[in-house]
């Protein structure tokens, strides 16, 4: 399995994020990739390689372009008023307020934003393309016969909607493979996202299409962020109608119960025949994450794998959440070395 | 002019607001509400009187019962899991996300609120409701024949929408004022909001309707605060078309031009003959208000009054914002001065 990584997520350090009424140090830190790629190498899975730069028509492919001239210059807007920390937004644009984008740079924070939760540094742009890169070049790989590829993004993307930021994600990486794939050969991909958090940012972005069916297995948005989607009864819309599968899971759901969704979303990849599978893979699923409510345990991710790999299908891995530092690590690479034996 | 005034406001003391990326000191805080009662009271305008308590029946009839209830509810859910800090919001269901209402406490604020800038603390629904009773028995006092009343609300209102606070604001004191004098003989009611920033939940609560005119002078929403509503095509709909005025103003206007949007805005209302006038008084146009960007200086004030006392109507002036603290009091007071004169 090759692995693909770039140091440049360095360069993407929140220093806070709104949590529990204050301002706490991002759960979603540069040492959360390390580790992984430690765990990574351990493990012997393969090559790492560096990105490919394949310049922004791939991102505007997935992304609205207004939204992309805006993520590369926030920082420049922010400390051009006289600021210097983090960039966060002030508020959001809820029902019945309009969608109209400001003028101001703290205006269009609050407009192209859903949380106060991902601040924008002065790398942000940078490691988030570079992210981007880091997924395209797993998609390129998959299009010339590779098998399985681990895209270790940071930042993750899978909350990263066509126009807007949050969850700590900027540029959705899987949907942006995703949609490479599809504009360089292939028919039909599945998206399955394993994240602990609905994957909302794809969800919408696929919402309308046939050609992308996304399954996610997540917690309840009743219970749970992302809150405002992630719902059973959401299935997509228009032609998109029947292509988009939500497993809400309650806090506190037994394993067994997770791979009960798991393999009731795999049956609806398989008969669904896509030419490859994108994995949003998040392991905030582990029993003892510090902001998520599943119970899997580390041996649990090698069975993720594996019967991920069942489905017998090209499967792009791209990194998403995980916060349980210390084991974060040996919990992706059980999914890859899951994966790679039942490949 | 008579007064309206409880201690309950000091109920309410946020510790800190979103703001620039940072947690700071909540600039909507106790001592604003001192020092303009101290400086009512210097000016020798009038008794001061406590509010007579309306209970919750004319609350409801401008906000959601699932957002009172919510807001009653909120700070016992809150430190029932475990946390003691004010509350504050984690994220906001704009564009493409759903509006439906979660079963946790950090699911419901997220979707009863719009930034995060509006802390909840042990002692907000205390304060909240006995600001609304201050609005109220100003209001009451109009139905009994004054031709005048100040009611010296804290928290202030006009950001609160039917079903969710933001903007220091949790129940719009204004708007259940306006909607008690319907409800009690009126047949129209003006709202003028000269606050510097739109009032997005007035505006909001009564935009349907032709028994309320609401006119506002304020920041454009394009540069400023609460930036999704106020722009000037906004009129009204359903039968409420042609009752919604905005005059939104550029940052760094001059008080010649704000009085011009003043002047607009006193036409209309003479025009709409109402029974009563109802003022969202801020004072945050002041030149050297800390989040402000408007040029009114202090003796400006008593013209404010003085103009708005030329309409000949009853009038119920509301307390909203104003953040120069030094100079709050003052600049209060000069608008009640200038009204008694005119009046």
């Amino acid at each position: 399995m090759l692995t693909i990584y770039s140091d440049d997520h360095r360069l993407h350090h929140g220093k806070s994020e709104l949590n529990d009424g204050e301002l706490k140090p991002c759960f979603e830190c540069p040492e959360r990739a390390d580790i992984i790629l430690d765990a990574v190498t351990e493990s012997k899975l393969g090559d790492v390689i560096a990105p490919d730069n394949f310049g922004l028509d791939p991102i505007r492919a997935v992304h609205n372009p207004g939204y992309v001239a805006f993520l590369e210059q926030a920082w420049n807007s922010w400390t051009a008023t006289g600021r210097h920390g983090d960039a966060l937004p002030l508020n959001w644009a809820i029902r019945g307020l309009r969608q109209i984008e400001p003028e101001t740079i703290d205006g269009k924070l609050s407009y192209f934003s859903f949380d106060a939760s991902t601040p924008i540094t002065a790398g942000t742009w940078k490691a988030a393309t570079s992210a981007a890169n880091v997924a395209l070049t797993g998609a390129a790989n998959l299009l010339q016969g590779e098998s399985c590829a681990f895209s270790l993004c940071r930042p993750p993307g899978h909350h990263a909607a066509s126009d807007y930021f949050g969850g700590y994600c900027f540029l959705n990486n899987a949907a942006i493979a995703t949609q490479y794939l599809l504009d360089h050969g292939a028919t039909r991909v599945a998206v399955l996202d394993v994240d602990y958090h609905h994957g909302n940012g794809t969800q919408s972005i696929f919402y309308e299409r046939s050609d992308v069916l996304f399954v996610s297995i997540h917690a309840d948005p009743l219970q749970e962020y992302p809150f405002f989607l992630g719902h059973v009864d959401e299935r997509g819309d228009g032609a998109g109608e029947g292509y988009t599968a939500n497993f809400p899971l309650r806090w506190h759901s037994s394993a067994p119960k997770w791979f009960d969704a798991l393999d009731a979303g795999l049956q609806l990849i398989a008969d669904y025949a896509p030419d490859y599978v994108v994995i949003s893979l998040g392991v905030d699923t582990y029993i003892d994450d510090p902001i998520s409510q599943f119970r899997l345990e580390t041996p649990d991710y090698l069975e993720v794998g594996s019967r991920i790999a069942s489905l017998g299908l090209p499967m792009l891995f791209v990194l998403e959440g995980g916060y349980a530092v210390a084991e974060v690590g040996r919990n992706v690479s059980n999914v890859l070395v899951g994966a790679a034996a039942g490949n």
